[in-house]
């Protein structure tokens, strides 16, 4: 009998070519595949609450993993696993869960926060952790295509590879908060599911409102007919990082 | 007759093996010459107002040249700069003064800013931003390491290097402020100026007492004798910030 271990693991986006597992490419779950394999000797596959981009940061990733036994405690693999892990990826905490639990299926909902600088210069401290935008933009305008996002949609217009690997394109947005000083802008999303890049064209189609280049309007219609019309855009990945996992 | 150009540059220290040029290093003057010359054609030497070691970080370093025109104003060698340089060194402003201004002579006071992550976990994000420390740290303890060195002190015994550089060890610190939410500490200090390595073994020194491992009678001590006794701790360069340079 296996042993189900939950993980919450944060990552700096940079360091990595995204979470899932890639042949010659450093990614999240390779580091923490070949981690416990160093640990343990046990080959096992980790599964994360959802698949980060290259780029995309992690605050409190959750992943699962099955053990062959239950030597060590959470504890003790929170420690094992940081002292062989790079500094660019920690583990926060760990415990042994039910079998019943599972990091992608058993989540009820994910919390994302996007970063902009909206300033003339961006600083060498926030490169590769926010979106560098071209002031002036209009943070009132900025929250209120945030708040059309709100409540039950169909996403279709806001995911890539539609149709491709999600069949239903429906999901539930709880809340969009926007709050800023100054340039510096912060957008936190959380609802009960995203669909691929669903995040990044919501921010993006924000900012485009923000600076007037799309309306309130057009959200609207996108989400109704579920096709999008006008230019997409997909904000970059660096100013995205995953906040919490829902359970 | 040439051109007195001021500039305030910001850098991530991590990037870089400290502000003063270096032969096979790369260093922020280095970047900052090549950059020029690039632009002009010029060799000239960049004059900072303070020599930053590998790893500390800039909001706002300040910096002159010596330019042998005035072909471009000063918001158009902000662009230039940021054109060539790379994106851990960026120019936030830049205009001409005049010759009787020397970055480094010229200075009445810095500002420096030391981050403290006081939490068993270091988030990755934290990487090389933060010193590391392990809790409990008593943040009232370190506030009141702090104001013993505020006023005007004989400061030899925390100065690495001592006397081979500077003959006059005698400075004004001019405030020492502790802030903190939770783990995350920051201390900012203020001085009409600074020796090698001095806030590093100031706040070294707090955060000793912070740990009771050292007292607040033997920061007095060292301040009257001017020589150190007990453990000298330099807090690492990762933590550092000069904020900002007072003329």
């Amino acid at each position: 009998m296996s042993q189900r271990l939950k993980l919450i693991v944060a990552y700096d986006g940079s360091a990595f070519a995204g979470w899932q597992s890639q042949v010659h490419r450093k990614t999240v779950q390779d580091q923490l595949e070949r981690a416990i394999h160093r640990i343990s000797g046990a080959h096992v596959r980790v599964h994360g609450a959802g698949r980060t981009d290259a780029g995309v940061h992690a605050l409190a990733q959750c992943a699962h993993v099955d053990l062959p036994d239950r030597r060590m405690d959470g504890a003790r693999w929170v420690m094992a696993l940081n002292a062989v892990l790079p500094a660019t990826i920690r583990i926060l905490r760990g415990r042994y869960v039910s079998q019943n639990f599972h990091a992608r299926f058993s989540a009820k909902g994910k919390t994302y926060r996007y970063r902009i600088w909206a300033g003339p210069i961006l600083s060498p401290l926030d490169l590769n952790r926010a979106w560098h935008v071209k002031p002036p933009l209009d943070i009132h305008l900025l929250g209120a295509a945030g708040e059309r996002f709100v409540g039950n949609h169909d996403f279709a217009a806001y995911a890539a590879n539609r149709g491709k690997h999600e069949e239903n394109t429906v999901r539930t947005i709880r809340s969009v908060r926007v709050r800023g000083r100054g340039p510096n802008l912060s957008i936190e999303i959380s609802g009960d599911g995203f669909l691929y890049k669903m995040v990044r064209l919501i921010v993006g189609a924000m900012v485009r409102v923000a600076f007037r280049k799309a309306t309130l309007a057009e959200i609207d219609a996108n989400l109704r007919t579920g096709s999008f019309k006008g230019a997409r855009l997909a904000a970059p990945a660096e100013g995205l990082y995953l906040v919490r996992v829902w359970y």
